[in-house]
């Protein structure tokens, strides 16, 4: 078996594993360093470092820390990689540990982090899915089993300086156009909760002033939260600094196009198992500026689907101009309204879009004004036909499970 | 063979053909009726009437009137349609004529109509693909051979004066933020070009005043450029009018997801083989606001993927909010680059992306500042690899063949 | 549109058209010449140059005369091709004649042919099958819809004449075994029913005394009947005389794997459209002795499936030692026993497993003494759910739909 | 996680550990005992027990002992299962032992043994393959890595001793029309290696004598060694005594169609994670004998093919009569001469067709007298390109690297 060269420990806070980070800098010192050729494995916390409990209560939800995310596992140092190069990735595996055998997907209240449908559910909401085998199901959300397609929400490699500094140019321009706006344009660099890996702590105390924080994707890749850059795929990482830096967290069990409930997917801890070669000079070589790669051989085939349109036109009847987040929103909504008649609460489905293997499209970006997504919902999942038919749908389900609801307090 | 209820003639024009038309509304005569369990056929001319030409010249890309545009066959009425209903289409099968075995592609200028990635390419340019049964290649953009992934672009029922009304006061909302924009934020209703089809000329005249152009995505499907909803597929459609109304047309061979080159997919005449039935009040049963459907059973099984990342800050480097739209355009691009490494032209990478089935999904979409998009490119399309390699990218082509460019005429 | 350089009228018998043959011979004349590189589209008699009718009347099935069978399109000859090449042919598309929308299936009299299950279905029957665009159903067999997997039964190049020798040999040296068997062993030459294509009278009448039959497949291809050979594959022949000398015929609308029902999978006359290339010397480069072929891109995807096990023990409990043959048998016979619990006749269930996109697998063919076949039954063409549950199967059919039957006549 | 109700010690005897056995039995006492709706994990040493080791050595692979072959976990009993029932079984997963990361092909001495080819490669020889993650590659068959279809070669039932009785009998039938073939027609009972878990001494004596040997495949399934059996399939035991007594073992990594080598597919140490249910009287409901099942929604996605023919002509020109034996034979022929060309030597292109997730199609069984069978060889496995161009194959291994082989011993 190859060789763990990160472990991890679940019932240690995730600030006493000096190989874990929450902040991307290039002075994060290697965690480990393996040769090109070489296959290894990186246990992993989920996302949250442990926050959230497998119980039915939201309220870790709702009080959930999102300046300490995402806990990654690395940077791994490659040696013999410099500047310029591609960082080949071949994610062999991925698996979870024997003894925690579950993963949360949820709603962050709208006060702290919000997600894609905030203005429909704006409180916390959870809801916890068992995993038996490849396959999953959730005591909250009944009448679906599917097979995990599973996937590091989160993986790529440090950045060089100058990178680092026109992130954090960028995002600051963004955030001072609405510096009050609530859920934030940006999350900023914030030292308070910042985990800089092995760095000292006098160096960590000044880099996390500046460390960006892991939520949006960027160039190297980053929280892309791609669902089918999944185990079996083949990934290439452009390379910034000295020895490439992989780092890698936030594993998701199952997840749907968009990681739409931000909170998030089937969220989980686990272990990775990753094999890494270089091309020297890749990134000019083939024109490189965000990662690409190949999907899996082996990934969950549900071929047969329900797919619902959306167009930019939003809830209120506003035209937008070729959105195609408006246009997405709506499609997520449309399949919403539908489920509720099988008996779905909204909030089960629109927890299934965030888990489920569901595809979203950018159908049609260019017929003006309209911007047109589908969302693609596997209809093999379900125990039931959830397909359209002559007599109408059947209330498959009673209403007396829904997924726990966290209001917001006081304040 | 089912009957051809609809007929076109190629060498006639557009508006001398009774049972087309180009505009939406209510009021436009059935020209033809069925019943529900019908299947019959409806031949179409492209979405231009006939504007391209089958040639090496593309000032007729850059010349085109798009206020003619969608010509559609219909509307088909359906015994006992009423509003309220679903309308079930199985789209039995597409094909082409014998005596017109091609279709185009092209970018329109900037100043006449555009197209997603018009900043780079701003100038008309066209290509020809060649239909040999299932298969197309061009003689504009040598190295790729793909079987079509055959589908209308539009389709949809009329829409009752309701809806009608609430579609030009949206519409012409978003027009008035900047009427003077180029391309303009809306098509509005435009008289002088509009074909009613078997109205009444005294009627047709007021009608077209307030016709609803086909440009746009809407509630009813309409312009959706959705490439899955391909032959042997099974869509349902809501109904706003009695005898439902069903209109389709703008024939594509293939398409990319998003039909980024707007002029547009592969282009086509040919004929479309329908078979409907009815859902009694079947959008309420259902909550349906816009069509659902599902996929075809028939479809290229093109399943191994090159995928680019883009994210949404733009070629400028400026940081968007969630953009999906500039994400997928930096997707777009990255992956043109790539391309260009092995002998493209910008011109025809672009007009790769927008014939080819490539998929574009939705990867992320809440992970502050930035959304994710991928971009799918399928690499057995391509007679050569394209894929990644330590000694990097052989030049296959040797740019002696380009796609024809018809520059802005002075003003 | 691709020439169509060999034409038939469905109303005239086929033995007048001298572009068809249906024997093998190297002495046989082109009926066309072609270069490499070139496209065409060849029209095609059904295999029993049209001896079965659209009625509900088994008599034709049970009379046929099987000398006849099967009528050729061809042979085309190939310039430049030489023994020894391969000849490389895309199949571009296969269609159906405007006014011929419709195939049959059927089982051959135990005494005039037989059948894969004639033991169990002695008596000639049959169903006919209507096409819908790309989809077929049948008045005989209710409760399935499915699209058509096209593809020639029966194509190759013309052996030589030491090929042919070869070929009489062996087949006379079985078929003594056994003279009187009912069905006979082998199909021998037999000059009365022989179509030698453009051939001069006399050479005729000598060639057809030892005109292979063209039931087998052979070295050449031939009468493979393999389904996935179909539309858009891409297959490899072997080349033995200067033209090569390529013949296709038997077109089927859809097959099972094994088209186990003879008469045969869903027979059809149409055309298809052709390409042809040349490795020359290929046979010697590539060690070919069969055809190789490249499946499709473009097949019906039905990847969910019921499959059923079979084993070589015989229906009187007799153990065979390692006969896919036997195994493949019992697992038939166990899917028409499960279809019989959902109201089909047995008839309904064998013709069903001859018509459908059925998989057949050797499993296990080295576990002495038994062999391991699976018959692979797509769940998903069936208008209602066949996988089992606890409740126990759902009598979907009520018997009153058979398939016509025509009882062998008194001798 | 589930619970481990079988586990087994990789440094001890399979003997040692009652709750295997190597022998079917009805009165073989459960091993253990679990709930309808339970999911629980077994255990199972490789189908040798341990006999094949690790190395560049093939004389274990001569020497082997095959009258100890197969070692089951089990039998599982399940509560409320009788005769009559259908125990659905879900393998939710399969997966390998940290310390155990390999698996073994080989071919068996024509003398004891043998396999499909034994006349091709009568000597027995042995390939190593390492697991990394879910893919596998080989030092001794260099050019290939893929991913795992891992699946159980055998699982089944217990019979009861109607059913033993008709087992020994037919096979008993078969073996004395030839009772000194070598290789032997079938494999009688034996008791002196017979391993009959926790029986008594005294009864496992008696029992011995009669219990029937696991090599075939049989009406309950058993030593099946189909591919797609895999984990995430659903498969339907028919049950046969009281507790069904369920038994697992012959973990196989990969497997091609036919499991030609016989020894065997990539054979493996691991366990299995299953759950079980019970349909009440399901074989009379269904008219179940042998076991059916639904293939896993997981499984690798290697989608293009090569595809060789072979048809019932053996290798010395003799016609055999609807042979698929016999037609499957020569399609691995051909393939294998088709693969040297590519510099593999013969025994490593049999030992692929083995173990990669070849297809092995009876695509004609009628058209008498040659049956039609097609090998599907998965391109993607290689690591170059083995698709037929007009310039030839490279050879792209140098033939310095072979498969180990021990020749047998002086008699």
């Amino acid at each position: 078996m190859a060789e763990t060269i990160i472990k991890i420990d679940l019932n240690k806070s995730a600030y006493e594993n000096e190989k874990l980070h929450n902040r991307w800098h290039p002075d994060i010192p290697m965690a480990a360093t393996v040769k090109p050729g070489d296959d290894f494995i990186l246990e992993c916390v989920d996302w949250t470092g442990g926050q959230i409990k497998n119980d039915d209560d939201a309220s870790d939800v709702r009080d959930v820390d999102l300046s300490q995310v995402h806990f990654l596992s690395g940077p791994v140092g490659v040696e013999g990689a410099e500047p310029g190069d591609l960082l080949e990735v071949d994610i062999l595996d991925i698996g979870t540990f024997d003894d925690s055998q579950w993963g949360f997907n949820g709603f962050f209240s709208k006060q702290n982090g919000g997600g894609f449908l905030t203005e429909h559910f704006p409180e916390a909401q959870k809801s916890i899915w068992d995993f038996n085998g490849m396959f999953t199901k959730s005591r909250h959300v009944p009448g679906v089993e599917f097979a995990g397609l599973i996937h590091p929400g989160l993986i790529g490699c440090l950045p060089d300086k100058k990178m680092l500094d026109e992130w954090n140019r960028r995002e600051k321009e963004l955030f001072d156009t609405d510096p009050e706006r609530v859920p934030m344009l940006a999350a900023l660099p914030y030292a308070p909760t910042a985990h800089m890996g092995k760095m000292k702590p006098d160096d960590a105390k000044v880099a996390a002033e500046e460390g960006a924080r892991t939520v949006p994707p960027r160039e190297h890749g980053g929280n892309c939260d791609i669902k089918d850059l999944s185990r079996g795929s083949k990934i290439y990482f452009p390379v910034y600094v000295k020895g490439a830096g992989l780092s890698v967290g936030d594993l998701h069990f199952s997840q749907g196009d968009g990681e739409i409930t931000f909170c998030g997917a089937i969220e989980m801890a686990g272990w990775i198992h990753l094999r890494v070669n270089l091309i020297k000079d890749g990134m000019s070589k083939y024109a490189i500026k965000n990662p690409i790669f190949k999907p899996s051989p082996i990934t969950p085939r549900y071929d047969d689907y329900l797919i619902f349109e959306g167009i930019s036109v939003d809830e209120d009847g506003k035209q937008h101009y070729l959105d195609a987040n408006v246009a997405y929103r709506q499609a997520c909504l449309n399949a919403i309204e539908y489920l509720k008649k099988f008996g779905y609460s909204g909030a089960q489905a629109y927890s299934l879009l965030g888990t489920a293997p569901v595809q979203g499209h950018l159908s049609g970006v260019v017929d003006v004004p309209n911007s047109c997504a589908t969302l693609w919902l596997p209809t093999d999942i379900f125990e039931f036909d959830i397909k359209p038919n002559a007599d109408g749908p059947t209330k498959y389900l009673d209403g007396s499970v829904d997924m726990p609801l966290a209001p917001d307090l006081d304040k």
